[in-house]
């Protein structure tokens, strides 16, 4: 992980989730205690950092006294969550980064919120999303260097995490919105398989693609959250192979990829191979590559329904990307969406085949360090194809460019082999933090 | 359709949607005339049909009222529509059919409902679901004959629909939940594609299966309130083959079918012939048949995870079906679930590329006609392949069997191909209608 204690000193809210919650679990601090060094951390930084679509002080900490006062109902119970501001809440306004429900109460519950606030976690405010998480930046700024973007869409969720605002966050992706601002900012991100976890109540803006994931400063995080807001009962355990059986995809982008971010992929494998994994590199048939049009065309179609009402009522209140795609996807015939619709089904088949000869993908997960300014809008390269084909992702955040930014390496899993997906990449995290005396690992 | 008329006199409760927004444009006829006649039906019939969940007269009239001052929206305006009792509406409860729900504001809109109050719908009541929407009947009994069942698990949209106490209904399908309904209470029955109208807000109970559909008395009204439900701008126009290709597929359950429903499919058939369509016998490939398997394994991972805060603080107060399916799931290992939905996702592919060779597919609704009873759970052997598959469903209600109960045939389509299979649907039923004097065609 990029050198994170250069972003100032902490309290408690520099705990990760699993130090936090043994420390809870003992008596060892409370809720309370911890929340309030989170605000003061939000109180210090979020001029700059721009993470907060809604955050309450009073309430945040009302929460935790009467968090506290309860029985524990979870191994996370006590330990705060940013809730990305497109997953509604009946306390807070959710206002999806649109300016016309800036403020609005929409007063439901998302079901993943729900199994969090369930398990005692203390559903702490809302981070900034973009417009209906489209990629046109909002103006959320990176915590390892405020010039430099946080990334779309999920970029307040990010951010707050990285910089120490919160313990955890959540969010959701449709091209590389978990992952590219985890790798941005240097945090352990996951997006899950489609319906890894629970889409209930949260507002589609592609509802073929739109997928759940998870931030934190720790593979152990991840897992514990994961489980949680999974509902499930047991942990998982770790059923792969003593000898991984590793996919290196180094894909079209390849040369288009910094530096660094190549010198992440080959460090990674060369310490993968010491460790005993089998490593192969893959090139994907043409044909994934050829989807780009098809991932278009759905995406662009389905925005256009799901944002139907938006459009009639609304529509010169988007901003600039959304209105272009919309007169994009009105220049389309249902004809064009149906081929594109199924020449992805029948590619998901077969990635699920191509898949299913190895335990994961390893790949990049940003083609660079974040960039100066928040205007750039990047294609998700490395992150859209698997998206679209239901795969499970993980951004491992332990390298460091020549700007001083977090630079990451991506696995990606089989549909729906989200647990143990998780506990390989803890196994990879390992061997690359057991490779170095001291992290991040410079390249 | 089976001879509604025996059900009673009726005012403009008796309208189709169609019918009623000509009248409504025309001003020759208020919604809330319209609204007053419904509500009186209900007065009359529900005690012994049992088809809603929660209705309030008073607010009705007053919704109706409110709407006949505004400009109208959609060509549906002033129509009243009743909602399962699945779908979050603010101004409502909304119970789920499961005892510790009941009376429960959640406060929040699904998407679907929203589309059609957006568009001047008239939100009506609630209609009795299933707990969870599972096979468990729960007392809604069938306007042709109250000894009968409505079916599961949108019962009560069916059955208010086919008894004329409301123009429209939509629903939901997991096995057979909307075609099943449908064909019991002998209304229009359209299952969409998976996506085929957004689930944003709709609670899952099983993620990766659980589809929307809507009922009405014709196939315009079908037509017409799937294109407002899905936010389109244009209706769509038939884009078939002078020529349907239609695939008769009649199951390995064809034995199991009554002599009414085997006679109803050859006469549809026969009927196809003369029309001009090309028509093929096809036998599923036996892969088909063996999934059944995997959908009971996928449905019980998914719905004990969905189901997981209630299972934690309510499991008692579960139906006996819903907690021996928890208790199944909890014999499950997630590498069974893996294997299953897996086998699925490759399943789908074939049948999109088997599908591709028809325009639809033509196979019977339900075995045979309503039976007399509440507590018979059928499995859903002709429609839950085709919900597995994500593809769009319509049950056409114009056959009669020998206990006057409505008998039905169903088409189903390509996945996302909803408006023109609806559209084909209509031509179907026009030369059905067309071959006799007198509805419903007795077999």
């Amino acid at each position: 992980m990029a050198d994170l204690s250069k972003v100032g000193p902490f309290g408690l809210n520099g705990l990760t989730a699993t130090a936090a919650s043994r420390k809870l679990e003992s008596g060892e601090i409370t809720s309370e205690a911890l929340v309030s060094d989170c605000l003061l951390r939000i109180k210090e930084r979020n001029t700059d950092v721009n993470a907060w679509a809604f955050i309450d002080p009073e309430r945040a900490l009302e929460q935790a006294r009467a968090i506290d006062k309860i029985p524990r109902r979870s191994l996370l119970h006590g330990v705060p969550i940013g809730i990305k501001d497109v997953f509604d809440t009946p306390d807070m306004p959710t206002g999806h980064g649109f300016k016309p429900y800036k403020g609005k109460m929409w007063h439901a519950e998302s079901k993943c919120v729900s199994l969090l606030r369930d398990a005692g976690l203390l559903i702490f405010g809302k981070t900034i999303t973009t417009e209906f998480a489209c990629p046109q930046p909002i103006g959320t700024m990176n915590p390892h260097n405020f010039e430099r973007t946080a990334s779309v869409s999920s970029s307040g969720s990010a951010a707050a995490v990285a910089d120490y605002m919160v313990t955890l966050a959540n969010g959701t992706q449709t091209g590389g919105s978990v992952i590219g601002p985890a790798a941005s900012n240097g945090v352990y991100g996951f997006k899950a398989s489609l319906d890894g976890i629970d889409r209930t109540g949260f507002r589609h803006c592609k509802p073929s693609i739109d997928t759940i994931g998870l931030f934190a400063r720790s593979i152990d995080d991840l897992i514990l959250l994961r489980s949680i807001n999974t509902g499930q009962k047991r942990a998982a355990h770790l059923d792969v192979e003593i000898r991984p059986r590793i996919a290196i995809v180094r894909t079209a982008s390849w040369s288009d990829a910094e530096r660094c971010v190549q010198n992440a992929l080959n460090y990674t494998i060369s310490v993968l191979e010491k460790a005993g994994a089998y490593l192969e590199d893959v090139q994907l048939p043409r044909r994934f590559d050829d989807l780009i049009n098809d991932f278009s065309v759905v995406n662009a179609w389905e925005g256009r329904r799901a944002l139907a009402m938006e459009v009639k009522n609304n529509f010169s209140e988007f901003n600039g990307y959304n209105r272009e795609r919309i007169r994009f996807s009105d220049s389309l015939s249902e004809k064009e969406f149906l081929r594109s619709s199924s020449l992805l089904n029948s590619a998901r088949a077969k990635m699920d085949k191509l898949a299913s000869n190895f335990d994961l993908f390893l790949t990049p997960s940003l083609p660079g360090e974040a960039p100066i300014g928040t205007t750039e809008l990047r294609t998700p390269v490395y992150t859209r194809l698997w998206t679209q084909m239901y795969m499970p992702a993980i951004n491992l955040p332990l390298f460091e460019g020549p700007n001083n930014m977090p630079v990451n390496v991506q696995l990606v899993g089989r549909n729906n082999f989200d647990a143990q997906v998780l506990l390989l990449a803890k196994w990879i995290d390992d061997r690359l933090r057991e490779s170095v005396q001291r992290l991040p690992i410079r390249l």
